[in-house]
């Protein structure tokens, strides 16, 4: 597995738009439903209010963007929201945003996955081909376990393709990207179009809907905190400011505000279109009776559902790259286990990808495929980092004040004073809904980072070595060989030990004397420089007399090293490595806390 | 574990009985019904038929029995069935009894535990407690179902227990035992003198059944067949000789003679008022219907119920000890896994014990819990045995032709021509109805043993030590040290290294030229006398570089016996274990197959 650098090898604008504007843009497609779903409590009266939470939240976004684009130009080797916050606002902090960062990227898999097979389930309920129908005959609408069993084979599939390993992503990520960029365009100009026309109709007219609770404060807040996860996916760029093409900072910078730009106005644009028709969010999604009003049921309509289910699956996939990222950056600095910074150790990533898949498939379970109650999650987490990394960015100036640095405290530090009010209204607004998870297990996860860290630190202060004290130069040791019989692979082991010791007990665990009294014997015929010792074992143990017997040579000789020596089959089948006492196993768990023994497998290879 | 010797030491006849006569015993629990079963398709007529099956079969297993008094007294160590096979018959009709007797395990287990599941749902039956009604609120009979869920609760708890490992079991097992043997003595007692008084009549009336099929010879040796499963574990006593207090053979001759007698009478006291009342099982079982009749329903019939379910759990239970016996004698003869042989291996017979009840209850899902059913299958394994071991048995007098040999050919005989004679009509009658599955097996179960046993041989003759030729006395070694910094930890295998060879290479794998010259100094400062080289390794890969060094070494020297040695942490918390670079397992899947490398952990204690 290479690393990030190395697969997504310099990226061109065009391309990192695709690779890391994915998942910004792709919110687009859910963030005006999230807002909605909250303001029918009021009636359809109310839903017009989602324009101008879209207009909020997208003078919100134009800030976090302008503030991102400061870290961009600040870090160009990576300004990731760890490192900011770690390197301004110290370790806990960082390891705060660290952990809201780990759970971003569950939540990422989750929300983009499920809002992907609603595009599907969509255009299913569109094309009526969806073959259910009531007791009476009627057709009923799409089922909502289908969400979920096609969420769940899209995030299989995701973990398979990323355990694998992905290369080449750039070209591929390009195809949907620009197609739901291209259809988003249209579908706008084209319905701003029939808007202003008066042409713009419905396809199926929503219902009208009462209201059930006067439209306060509180809810206009519980809205606008379900859209602002359209924010979610912005500070991406940030991260990989060194895959762009030189300049690199400028290029990503450039990126940045294209990103932030289509994703403002396709928000905005959505949620206009959606008021001008008071479309409500049922079995299909606001974008979905949206494209179907402006393109009609044709190819145009379907090619773009298929669009928005491709940003939002490679939108998801974001997450399982940007994992072992931070899982290097974090595992460098003593937080997660050293394995992690090798990218080529298989078993750490594979656990974490498998982790990140089943997590996220628990979670599509758990919310049964309901975008709108995983989203109280989501905001939370997305919002911590914007403040930690925003608020990192200030201290910064403050700290460095280089040439114009209070246009530069201003930027980044009003971008950090709307985000934590935003993460303090989306964690009040959410807390009951969900959103107390994540304040439970941020905790969890920085009391994780940092009991790894604390090993660490004692492990690194006991390997130490002390100048003025010469090291050990050799050890005084000891050669055990158990054996069972004398025969071609036993005397190998015995030349073996002749090689690496100077004093080497050979040990029959006997049950039988007959057996013992043989073995004697071809010992004297065959290995007559070796000691033999015959230990009777009645009960037939086998591992607890070796331990007795190593136990009574440490006590005669304290701090000698017994070195294990046990012949060992390579066998010609797999299958056959059954077929002999597997004790080196037993050996290695009776000893497996003992500092003064080993345990050497001297193979012998079986031809047939 | 003890051996099965230690475990049940030196019996008294009468917890012998208990111990070994369980299983034969309680086959008059489901024998009679067996074959009422299939004769009531000639209507309630028929029935009688029944009778008159059981009186052959009875003569059947007194033959059988005078048979196995004699395999008593000619083999005191123990005759059982694969070792009188093999003996006088040779290696494949030992193997052929062998797989005749781990498929009968596995059916006993079966049929026993759900034939003890039954006793339970016949009582629920009885005492109404069950409480099904259907939609009009009339009471419905016991559900199948039921029957499943307690055979599978059985095998699970034999499982687990057995996993433990059982002690004492002779005063365990003798409770049930002889509770179930004075009930049915009393059953029988009062049944019969009520049927001579006239007042024996069914508390449920049974229904009349008409005939769809001709009371043809062909239905009564079906019906013989399946009603000879009465037979199964007659057997059992000649296998445990020299478990019984001496004179051995004279208390296990005797034990015999009293289980067979009791058998007998059993099935042919249940027949005889089975007939006298015209049962017909259904819901409940043909000797609940007996006790239910004959004591009524009260205390004295629930106990009855209570014991038949103890003696056949205890009778499934036996096929869990007998297999951990039989394994270690097919081991210690080359034709099962070495492990077996040693009882104190616990995964050799974990897994057998798991893959015994998994079997056993994969059987009882497949068959839904019918007994009838399952005995299609068991019947034949049962004779398979007795055929061998009668035919065995009779070879034996005639080879060795002794004092009244005779008289003795002549008993061993004609249970040999009678056994092998029921063995071809329930292979005949049975093999359509599943037994075809048994004959499927011994031949897989038989070629497994050869397999194994191939392997044993092969490997013998690879082991052999030539005589004229000196066995090698001292091996060409080199050590290989990689190391990852020089900390106490890697000095400390430096100085092993030091003390088992004379050329040590030190090998850092770089990945970092920076760190590369930090450790070079080190080396310089701490072991000059060791040789050290950096390889530069961009990819991070680890295994593979070191793969290519080993190879190197073999091309320049071969022959060489190459040992990695690795610094090993013991770590203080069992999961800090995961917060360390796990490449000793990555090493070793590597050089698994490699006959001249072995790698040694030289471990380190941390204490926080």
């Amino acid at each position: 597995m290479l690393t990030a650098e190395e697969v997504y090898q310099r990226l061109t604008k065009v391309k990192a738009l695709a690779v890391f504007g994915s998942d910004a843009i792709s919110s687009s497609a859910y963030a005006t439903e999230a807002a909605i779903v909250i303001l029918i409590a009021s009636g359809s009266a109310a839903i017009g209010v989602s324009f101008y939470i879209a207009i909020a939240i997208a003078i919100l976004l134009s800030m976090v963007a302008f503030s991102y684009r400061q870290t961009v130009h600040t870090y160009p080797q990576g300004g990731g929201t760890y490192s900011v916050s770690r390197e301004n606002l110290g370790q806990l902090p960082g390891l705060i945003a660290a952990a809201a960062l780990m759970i971003d990227y569950i939540l990422t898999v989750a929300v983009s996955i499920v809002a992907g097979a609603m595009a599907i389930t969509s255009a299913l309920s569109v094309s009526g081909l969806n073959p259910r129908f009531d007791a009476m005959g009627n057709a009923l609408p799409v089922s909502p376990g289908l969400t979920v069993v096609i969420s769940l084979i899209f995030i299989g599939i995701l973990t398979v393709v990323n355990l694998r390993g992905i290369r080449e992503s750039g070209t591929i990520f390009s195809l949907p990207t620009y197609l739901f960029i291209f259809g988003m365009v249209a579908m706008i100009g084209i319905g701003l179009v029939k808007s202003f026309t008066g042409t713009l109709h419905p396809a199926t007219p929503p219902p009208i809907l009462s209201a059930t609770e006067p439209l306060t404060l509180w809810l206009v807040l519980r809205a606008f905190s379900a859209g602002s996860v359209a924010m979610s996916g912005t500070e991406a760029i940030s991260n990989g400011v060194p895959s762009f093409k030189p300049p690199e900072s400028k290029n990503a910078a450039t990126t940045l505000t294209v990103m932030a730009t289509l994703l403002g106005v396709f928000f905005l644009g959505i949620s206009y279109l959606a008021r001008q028709m008071a479309l409500v969010p049922g079995n299909e999604t606001i974008i979905s009776q949206i494209a179907v009003s402006v393109f009609g049921k044709n190819i145009f309509y379907y090619t773009f559902q298929i669009a928005t289910m491709g940003i939002l699956i490679i939108a998801g996939n974001t997450a399982f790259a940007d994992f072992p990222r931070l899982s290097s950056v974090l595992a460098r600095d003593g937080y997660m286990p050293h394995q992690f910074t090798y990218r080529g150790d298989r078993l750490a990533f594979t656990t974490g990808i498998v982790a990140l898949g089943a997590i996220a498939a628990a979670l599509v379970l758990l919310f049964k495929g309901n975008v709108n109650n995983l989203i109280h999650l989501y905001a939370i987490g997305v919002f911590l980092a914007f403040s930690m990394s925003s608020t990192g960015m200030t201290v910064h100036w403050w700290r460095t004040r280089g040439k114009g640095w209070k246009v530069r405290i201003f930027i980044n530090g009003l971008a950090a004073i709307l985000t934590t009010s935003t993460l303090i209204i989306v964690a009040v607004t959410k807390f009951a809904l969900g959103g107390w998870i994540i304040i439970v297990m941020v905790p969890c996860f920085v009391a994780a980072f940092l009991l790894i860290h604390r090993h660490y630190d004692n492990v690194a202060e006991q390997l130490r070595i002390s100048p003025d004290q010469l090291p050990q130069q050799t050890i005084k040791e000891f050669a055990i060989l158990p054996i069972d019989d004398v025969n071609a692979a036993s005397l190998r082991a015995m030349a073996f030990a002749r090689t690496i010791s100077s004093e080497i007990v050979v040990i029959n665990i006997s049950i039988d004397a007959e057996r013992a009294a043989k073995i004697k014997a071809k010992m004297e015929r065959y290995a007559p420089d070796l000691k033999l010792i015959v230990i009777e074992s009645p009960t037939r143990a086998f591992v607890q007399p070796l331990m007795n017997y190593v136990e009574a040579v440490h006590e005669q000789m304290p701090n000698t090293f017994v070195t294990i020596i046990l012949p060992e089959f390579i066998t010609a089948n797999w299958w056959e490595r059954y077929l002999h006492n597997r004790t080196a196993e037993g050996l290695r768990r009776a000893f497996e806390k003992h500092a003064n023994v080993t345990l050497v497998m001297v193979p012998y290879l079986l031809t047939k």
